[in-house]
């Protein structure tokens, strides 16, 4: 597949990966010096059947910083209620001609990929469902990797939390799965862990894997942890106690010095707030990468569109 | 009435509707060949007191097209519900003072009109009530007509479906009305045919039409079907059988093969899929003219009011 | 306080005040005359956790005549319902990333002052709580005053209405108290008067102040009327007759000649509409320079921030 639309995280081969990574780092130059770029006449559409401000605003700010405008929804489910059935297409097949790529999150699995079946702009799919993907919160989950630690090669990554429903998760394990010397920790309570169909993938692509209920054993080893949130309403009733995957003062003590902790926030306890200023902690600079990865996707799907 | 606000259909005069189809090829044009319009300095707010994504954004794509910025509501009606009373002429009194032009979508019948009454800059009405006016869409799908069977002297027209309520297609009949050699038939089950007014209205003009509850007689031989939506939960409890309005290969066997199908989206079922791909099927086109003619009027009256 | 963030109305000193009223009197004359701002490359995000379409598109009509562009929210509560905690503040930390200001107006009060905590960017507060502060209206009230009396020096301003709960009456009392020679009139019925915080800043300021709860005695010599909405919902199932403090043909009869009438908007029956067309009739002129204080304050704020 040749990227036209961004659907799955498995589309990115390494060769684009690396084209988009040295585009991402352009592009944060360019910004921090303020600089222009020269996509004034494009219009973005993001349309958000689901609201997120964050993920909706980074996409935004990345097309602003292009030089570029935006038609926009907070919550497009309203208008969207009004018949059921083919809606999607034909909202699709209107909407792209009213703009140059469009940004969509979906609240249903497959949303993304039946906006592309139709669409004659680029789509880019920000979640859908929430057994679905994220494929750009992976790429720039790995190009955050890729930029604190300064290779792909040979990582050993931790991948914490409720991982059964964890699309982000899942997304960096198929985007990890590209490298092949990774190792992979997947640590989670016993019931909430990881699906068989990423580890069938790992088992597939060859890559090296573990799975534990808990970070003992292995958080004086890795370079990355992955840490993800736990929705407290899937507790209810249950005797469990999630405070051991939290990371603390007591966590970072047994850290290695050159690792990093990422998490894809919004962060409920998981992650103390103290934590925050040790320098391994990298989630708002991952956050901060969100706004140049996707200025880097979107300029390259619009150049790829202009040809 | 020299066009300072768009409030109804009825306004638009045959010598301003050829002037804004001009310009709308224009607008096409330049859209086409990457060019930019100089617009620049202007300010759009776009009133939606009920959510419509689709024609929003039509609205917003065009008010970019032109080089301009948007001020945008989704669903304003969350903040209107503050006070009762004169609470939209007072907004408009402010917002006025914001922008360069307001398009306005109304939930109350008579909405856009009293917002033009106290506006310091021109008014778009952009539906007003369920038994209002939408006066851009019928002047989008009169630009359609027009550009695809490059004549509107001497049509015959089929109007079919829920009638009675049908804003698209009682603005539309009164565009028709201004070319006094149209035919029209109004097609639609017998409780849900096309008001007096509107007849009353043609009469007046001298126009020619016809009512009828099947499209058996006149399908093979109209130049334009404009299909609308017949909402379902208004059959609820009835013994109607509404698929013989529905427009699939059978019917398209019958139709002149110069004749064109136009529907003000979002469909339903009356409409079947496969007609999509048939030439005739122009609904799509029909859209993407929204943005042209949109860019057309804005400009327009921007530049009637800079003067 | 340099003024890095805009919370409180009490931040503003004298010479910041006529410093941002002389760059206010530019803004106005650049919008009249068409002419241009040199902010393309900024970002304004507008966090609105509670929905106000007239303050929000004050604020982004401001940054669009300054030439930038505004990542917007109508409703952002919708989103933060998620996480309980320091949500905020995180979300704070990720858009301020994105972006060079933020507008935010947050349901809880104190939420401006916790965002400024945390945030890289400046921060305005565009209304925190119903008992907290809404400091930009606060500086346009005065601005409009300044502007229409031609002085601050020894006016007499009565403020009218529900005082106790009076965001904009609160922070107008502040920054009125910042001008020794001050007469400021209270007028209330008994039980919603102006609260004793307010009263003894004032009493450390050294200004005058009187307390009633009717005009009679004092409309026939203040300058400014400042007049606010009283809640109808607050006098269910009691005697009370609020007709007394509307303002009609009535009272402005006994008004001064070059005296003025404010009121923050929007407004329910305490002014008659019969009052827009007198000359005194201040408010619609104040809500305008609504957005050349904001223009202001914006650049004020960007300028001192790229230094």
């Amino acid at each position: 597949m040749l990227l036209d639309h961004v659907i799955f995280s498995q589309q990115f081969t390494v060769p684009i990966l690396m084209e988009l990574f040295n585009r991402t780092d352009q592009m944060r130059k360019i910004v921090k010096r303020g600089g222009t770029l020269d996509y004034q006449k494009k219009i973005m559409a993001t349309l958000f059947y689901a609201p997120s401000t964050r993920t909706r605003f980074s996409f935004e700010a990345a097309m602003f910083r292009l030089g570029g405008n935006v038609l926009s929804t907070e919550q497009a489910k309203m208008f969207s209620s009004e018949i059921k059935g083919e809606m999607l297409e034909d909202t699709i097949r209107i909407i792209s001609n009213y703009c140059d790529i469009i940004v969509i999150r979906h609240h249903e699995e497959g949303g993304a990929k039946r906006a592309a079946e139709v669409s004659s702009v680029p789509i880019i799919n920000a979640g859908d469902g929430s057994g679905g993907q994220h494929p750009t919160q992976a790429l720039l989950d790995l190009y955050t990797i890729y930029n604190e630690c300064k290779t792909l090669d040979g990582l050993s990554v931790a991948i914490i939390g409720a991982l059964d429903k964890g699309r982000t998760a899942r997304s960096l394990a198929y985007l990890l799965s590209k490298f092949e010397r990774t190792k992979i920790y997947f640590i989670a309570p016993e019931e909430m862990q990881i699906k068989q169909d990423i580890l069938d993938h790992l088992d597939e692509k060859g890559i090296s894997y573990e799975l534990s209920s808990t970070t003992d054993k292995i958080i004086n080893k890795v370079d990355v942890v992955y840490q993800t949130r736990i929705d407290k309403d899937r507790l209810k009733g249950k005797e469990m106690d999630l405070s051991v995957y939290n990371i603390d003062q007591e966590v970072l003590k047994k850290m290695k010095k050159n690792s990093i902790i990422l998490h894809p926030l919004p962060r409920s306890v998981e992650i103390s707030h103290d934590v925050d200023t040790d320098k391994r902690a990298a989630y708002f600079r991952q956050s901060e990468n969100g706004l140049y990865v996707r200025m880097a996707l979107i300029s390259f799907l619009l150049d790829k569109n202009s040809q």
